[in-house]
């Protein structure tokens, strides 16, 4: 019996009774499931994300929903097998999976650490520095962003049934923002799977997560202000979402990724027998073969010097030649099915539309001989190589898409011709340029860079640990402007940020305080009757300050310092010198000195809850301390976030350094680790 | 004779000869200009940007355009008078000119001084940290901000001649980005005369700036994804415009600010009596009229909690009623006409939609006494208050914005529901919040911040200063979600990097350290045959290196920076506490004792081309050092940087610490000021 695939809305599954549509398998045109949305409500869908879902996750702290994500992702990561199984249908090959499933798991993971390790323990982020508003002091802005109130739809392609889903599921929840995600239905089988494995490790909160199998019916009719819609997939359907009455009217975020005709080119100084130039094959061969060419990444366009093309584009056929197509789940094969026998006709539909600008030189569109798998209903195609003699006319080959094993040389004169050819793709996702020169780098690299979300630069001394052309990673942005969508994904907390608001906030010192949790110049600083560091990270109240007496630098403390530590520079020891130079009166105090007095000056030296100066920040000397200045310290908390471990918590302390006149001769953050109470009401390390 | 109002287009003034409209007086309906774009080809402007200007201004650096733009700012600061007298005749009063003109050219200030204080002497900018991308270090990636290639669209709103103009000028021609600017056709008078004075400046380069007096034409039909259109205006004809189908097929970039009924809560401890409470009153009063309330920042919703609603209604009234209407350039007025009578039908319709909801207990909207002006010609209209007893059933009092001096008073029990009737308005501009309690501004800051890009807290403590709830500022965002258009504007350089194009760059160290000009760790460090602080800036290259001599810290010398410095932490002191310490394994030395001696090793102690270390960023403290450990120092020229003085440069270095067996035990950034060379190749200060 086939399968019928559920949608997961409102904390349960949905079996859809009606319009149930049969999914072919790639390798063989045997039904392997059957899909329709039949039976969701789409109102109560987005309704129940927004009021229980979103609240759900908006109660914890970014900390709490890195911790989910790390376990979820741990539990996924012990039951890939499932879906590595499933995913043979789909066309997809051992490397294949490690891609999309293990890459899926890989981007959780990643966000898990991210989320613990770069947000606070907070339900908001402060964005950069207190702004200073007026001359006084009393009026200062800084910006939050905060998790929207509404829902993010998330829309994949049927490529990256598992990566797809998590790599935009991953940044979101982390936001804060609750989920509907809808899969291509020519993969939903394995995504189904996935989203079952999700539920079934319980990690999310109730409506955190929900799951649209089949058609989005009219879902998008629900959305405002406070949502979001991530798509991937066509420009055709892209515009179609994008152009939805309630998107424009409500002003719903919208999040493209879509066509690309990714460029890799090939340095003039890689010549015959130069490391790149055999990396440069090598990559364009794996890129049109890997998932058998269907990669929003894969490389389209194979720029490379006139001269040496002829033989470059030999080297790539004859790789091409040796690629094995058929039955992903034979060992010997190196290269699937397309996804469908739709996905090929329209393949085929795209290398007729390039060879009316670019001749065939490799591979015959029409036929493959499979390994396994049926050769007719099986979506088999052999790679094919084109060449455009002429690109800087041509127009096709920079605009049609081939979603499959395709790609076409494309030779150039000039660096400027090269730029001018990528650029004619009028927005990509990622292009690679291949050179160990770094002036061929610099015109290429900065050429072309407007144009593109990701640039990669490939040489013999990367090589080895690139994580090559078409893979998008956690930390860096995903997307590309222009024909690409103008979209961006991932990019480390930019991609948390998307699902999130920006809010400038104005007012008193004292109100931003409160409100943000960080301490700023002109709030309050409560004098503290115990000096702070002997209360524990938990009694310390963002604000806590001490003042310390003052002592005065001598000119036997500076000659003393300069004499113990090796620092002899002129500016502490002539006075005819430092005069001469241009910031200093005559012979000034080492900054280092300054430093270690102001710590002489705050430190309480006996055991006690802080337990380590662990680093500095945004250190400034202000004004040179000359002999006979008597230097006083402000030292006041700032902010406080948990560590990793439960023991100790980290303190940030604004610490600003006075001389007699009451100026500041250095400002810095100190940052410490303090002891947490311990369950009996003693500092843990005290 | 009326004045014909020009196009600036490719350099030139275009004279249209038909289709001209005549442009009334606000204050008298008198004809004061004819304005027409015929004779504009829109094709050649866009590809005059684009090939002329987008070079030209490329070509510079961040600093070069900087400088532009304080030229023309002081250039304008002179000139302003110009353009108050245009501005009587849009009905504005000299405080309203304040905001327009005297706004405008401070923006233009604002971001000329950001530019050179927060932008590098570049043509792109580094985003963020190098990401570690491979375990063994020879895979690294960053993020960098390119000009986009194309061209941005600026279309603004009447209300603002001066400062739309120039507030989107700003940051996008300090980006390396040309504009061509349309002005709304009620006010292009002294948007024209704005542009001529920017013309007869001469300080932008050729076809940085195009200027499209009466209808936008076919303009947008030739943009494409390299292409910005920022937007303010109405909601329908954002829509109309972003409808377009080039707009959406080229995913061009499309920034928009709209309607927005932004919201003014009273805190519910702000009693009679209290400073909050008459700030408040003040506050609404003002925004009312400033503008003739034609402001997309005005506050058009004012709720107050229930009980104290009656009396703060009646306060408002009282002070509306003192408001004098009339000629602007007049003394004694204290507002003029709205911009047209187009305009005061508008807002004479919302009014009476507005009354299906509420009760107008202010303000006649059918009549107005002015002074001065022509009362039948005359847009001239009273201010109008209504209120609205049950805003959390109401729909078209957060909804409908009266773009006028008209606002709604509604009353509010919790602060739960005070954040539902702020967030009925679907994303605003801004709100402002009146209290002096923390709880009460935390639950209803934290509440509605998803609904804003701007929340202002106004207490006693900053109401002096504060520049208030309507003043858009350039180091905060402008702009809001949902109803308000999802756009952003200024935020200080986020402004800036909206006409720019992220790109991840990946890569060896060595490749991107000379792309980025920014040294990374695994890039060349060629170890100097002169110490690096014996080069002057010019001389310094990225990735000169010093490495120094090591040397023993012994516990005498822990001993003795403990006595001289008074740092008689325990963990330099006493063994057993130290080892009862989480972090040490026993007494170690201090970490300033580990900076100061690093300097010893470092220091070149003659004079030189080194000035000054001014500051230290980063820094962390990786291992303990133990006495008997013996440390050394790597020092590299991390980034250079020009100063504001041509004499010297700012040089960042990354320095490691090393202990005897390799391992890191401090990092950070040292940054100094290098003199740069003379004309006789000396260094200036050596």
């Amino acid at each position: 019996m086939i399968p019928t695939l559920e949608s997961y809305v409102q904390d349960r599954w949905v079996t859809p009774a009606h319009g149930l549509a049969e999914i072919p398998s790639a390798v063989d045109g045997r039904p392997v499931a059957r899909a329709s949305s039949d039976g969701v409500d789409f109102a109560d869908a987005v309704r129940h994300a927004r009021t229980v879902g979103g609240p759900a996750l908006r109660a914890s702290t970014f900390h709490d929903r890195a911790d989910r994500l790390k376990a979820l992702a741990a539990f996924l990561s012990e039951r890939k097998d499932r879906l590595y199984a499933l995913a043979a249908d789909t066309g997809a090959t051992k490397r294949d999976n490690l891609i999309d499933v293990d890459g899926g798991i890989g981007t959780l993971f990643a966000y898990a650490s991210r989320g613990r390790r770069e947000l606070p323990a907070e339900r908001f982020v402060i964005e950069g520095d207190t702004e200073a508003l007026s001359r006084g002091g009393s009026f200062v802005g800084l910006h939050v962003l905060t998790p929207l109130a509404g829902v993010a739809v998330h829309i994949n392609a049927f490529n990256f049934p598992c990566w797809g889903l998590l790599e935009k599921l991953a940044p979101t929840i982390l936001a804060g923002v609750p989920v509907i995600t809808k899969p291509a239905t020519a993969t939903a089988y394995v995504a189904e799977a996935l989203v079952r494995l999700i539920v079934e490790a319980d990690v999310l909160p109730k409506g955190a997560l929900q799951f649209i199998c089949g058609s989005a019916g009219d879902l998008l009719d629900h959305l405002g202000g406070q949502d979001v819609v991530s798509f991937t997939g066509s420009a055709d359907t892209s515009e179609r979402l994008r152009n939805h009455p309630t998107i424009g009217r409500n002003a719903v975020r919208f999040i493209a990724e879509r066509d690309s005709l990714n460029a890799a080119v090939l340095g003039p100084d890689a010549t015959e027998g130069t490391p790149e130039l055999d990396l440069f094959v090598k990559e364009v061969v794996r890129e049109m073969t890997v998932k058998a060419g269907q990669k929003c990444t894969a490389i389209r366009r194979v720029v490379v010097p006139r001269a040496i093309e002829p033989a470059v584009t030999q080297a790539i056929a004859r790789k091409l030649a040796e690629t094995t197509v058929g039955d992903p789940r034979r060992d010997d094969v190196r290269m699937g099915p397309l996804a469908s026998l739709a996905q090929r006709a329209a393949v085929r539909d795209a290398v007729a539309a390039l060879a009316a600008e670019a001749e065939i030189v490799a591979g015959d569109p029409a036929h493959a001989t499979p390994l396994g798998g049926d050769p007719e209903t099986g979506a088999f195609m052999a790679p094919v190589l084109l060449r455009c003699a002429d690109p800087l006319t041509a127009t096709r080959v920079h605009a049609v898409e081939p979603f499959g094993p395709v790609a076409t040389v494309m030779p150039y004169d000039t660096l400027d011709d090269a730029v001018e050819i990528v650029a004619k793709g009028e927005g990509s996702l990622v292009a690679s340029v291949f050179t160990h020169d770094d002036r061929v780098a610099d015109a290429l690299v900065h050429g072309i860079a407007p144009w593109h979300g990701r640039v990669l630069i490939v040489d013999r001394d990367c090589a080895k640990e690139s994580t090559g052309h078409g893979s998008p990673l956690p930390g860096l942005v995903h997307g590309g402007p222009g024909r690409a969508g103008g979209g961006e994904e991932m990019g480390g907390l930019r991609g948390v940020f998307h699902y999130m608001q920006r809010t400038a906030l104005q007012g008193s010192p004292a109100r931003l305080a409160a409100l943000t949790r960080r301490w700023t110049k002109g709030a309050p600083a409560p004098g503290a009757t115990v000096h702070p560091f002997r209360r524990d990270y938990d009694a310390l109240a963002v604000g806590d300050t001490v003042e310390t007496p003052s002592r005065t630098v001598t000119l036997a403390d500076i000659e003393h310092f300069a004499d113990f530590t090796g620092d002899a520079f002129y500016a502490h020891m002539d006075e005819a010198a430092a005069k001469a130079n241009p910031f200093f009166p005559g012979r000034v105090a080492h900054g280092y000195l300054i430093l270690s007095f102001a710590a002489g000056l705050f430190v309480d030296p006996a055991p006690g809850p802080l337990l380590a100066n662990y680093g500095l920040d945004n250190l400034r000397f202000l004004k040179p301390v000359s002999p006979g200045d008597a230097i006083r310290v402000r030292l006041t908390v700032k902010e406080k976030r948990p560590a990793r471990k439960a023991e100790y918590g980290e303190v940030r302390w604004d610490v600003e350094v006075f001389n007699q006149d009451g100026e500041t001769v250095a400002r810095y953050d100190l940052l410490t680790m303090s002891a947490r109470r311990t369950a009996n009401g003693d500092a843990a390390a005290a």
